[in-house]
């Protein structure tokens, strides 16, 4: 069996005495035990849990930085949703399995996670950019909402794609990987561990599933949706989609690439269609 | 523990007699002892089976087919391989891992391991050009490579991607969630099966990376490389991106899509590269 083949025991690069006096004044700085509460799991060696949180641009000597328990962590995340899905979810069709599962692994998703657990706080990181776009996150997700204030008199209207810093959904995969290998490779354990950071998001997809809102807006108004993808004008970083409905007004998505742009105005334009059919 | 909320005990949509005559007929229609010799697993629940190697377009009415179990195997196999790849290759970097697990999952890999172990014998289909194309799949690995034919002396030189029909490589993840399902969601089980399949590949893999040739590139010649998107002409499905490189004519990439083209590009350019070196 694979998990005999090579044993990971540890993740601390140096063995001596000061490696791990260093992972324990890296522990207490972040309050790691803090971290530990929030997702129910107690490390035996705290060395998993300080890569886990240590970003690239935090230099430290005991520990690689969390990337390889990231792409461990994804794997065994995607693995434990796959079996989730296909178990609750047999009448689903297999696109609708799979739009299931991207919702859950999905970077949007698990940044939120990230921040409703309250992890990022742990984070062992030295990029102020990282900082500024985790808390422009953060404003985004207190503000809950920010459709309300769209005016559906104007011609055309804009809204901009939430800006997901990766490296939250990253932690929460590094978190899964360190647990799954601190534990022994349990499943089981970091299961557990799954359901105590995405429980919510999971109770809340078990009658509705998450759709992709192009193709939505496709189903709810055949023949009448058109999307028109608007050139780059120099020095703009932002790319912008138009989707014109028919009964609507010109609707402009905006995001960082084409694809968050078309997804925004495909969100926006069923929001307004909700409004119109409510009026 | 997951295993235990829904139990999968067989895929047979109807339990009467009938059903399970009907399973046995398909069974010996397409030989699945034969499969079953191949990839050493004797399935106690044939209905697995028979589902795994169901293409949408074969109409039978005791099993779903083959796609969700693929849904399934897809997570199975990338939750396999990952485990390897973390486990074997400590030393490499998130890159280098992140890019030998996706050697091992693309449908290129998958398809060749599908063909060399023959099982596209067993496929219940009914799409005259998935024959087609699984024929001209065929061919094309028989060839061996067709890199060779390639003229070093004209100005521009093509070269057309390998055509992979993804109906190869779903089936082999289809049988991967079929023979876990069946195994009662045995890993151990499913590796075994899985290495039968795959280890050729895996060997190969043990010292050198397969790594992204367009990547390659741009480390082999830092700054002597262009890439240039060659707009669609109408009537045309094939996507073209020529490649231009100090010291080499214009190099033309053709595929199915422009990543594929882009790629197919860069191969060319690679193995152009090897062959002015040698001379």
């Amino acid at each position: 069996m694979l998990k005999t083949k090579v044993t990971v025991p540890t993740a601390l690069i140096n063995r001596e005495h000061w490696a791990q006096f260093e992972v324990n004044k890296l522990y207490k700085k972040v309050c790691l035990d803090r971290l530990e509460e929030k997702i129910n799991y107690k490390f035996r060696d705290k060395s998993f849990i300080v890569q886990a949180v240590t970003h690239s641009s935090f230099r430290q000597n005991v520990t690689d930085c969390y990337q390889r328990l990231e792409f461990l962590g994804d794997a065994v995340l995607d693995f434990l949703v796959t079996c989730l899905v296909f178990s609750r979810h047999s009448q689903y069709s297999p696109g609708q399995v799979s739009d299931l599962r991207s919702h859950y692994v999905k970077n949007e998703t698990l940044a939120s996670v990230c921040v409703k657990a309250g992890l990022e706080k742990h984070m062992l990181h030295m990029a102020d950019k990282l900082q500024t776009a985790i808390d422009k996150f953060l404003n985004r997700i207190l503000e809950d909402s920010n459709m309300d204030d769209v005016n559906i008199e104007e011609d055309e209207v804009e809204w901009q794609d939430v800006d997901v810093p990766k490296a939250l959904g990253d932690m929460v995969e590094s978190i899964i990987g360190a647990v799954y290998l601190d534990s022994g490779r349990s499943l089981k354990t970091t299961w557990n561990v799954v359901v105590v950071l995405m429980g919510h998001v999971i109770e809340e997809t078990m009658t509705d599933i998450p759709i992709d809102c192009v193709r939505k807006l496709f189903e709810e108004m055949p023949n009448k949706v058109e999307f028109i993808k608007v050139p780059r004008e120099e020095d703009d970083d932002t790319a912008k989609y138009e989707v014109r409905v028919e009964g609507l007004p010109v609707l402009v998505g905006k995001g960082r690439n084409y694809r968050t742009a078309k997804m925004a105005a495909a969100k926006l334009a069923l929001q307004k269609l909700t409004y119109v059919n409510l009026c």
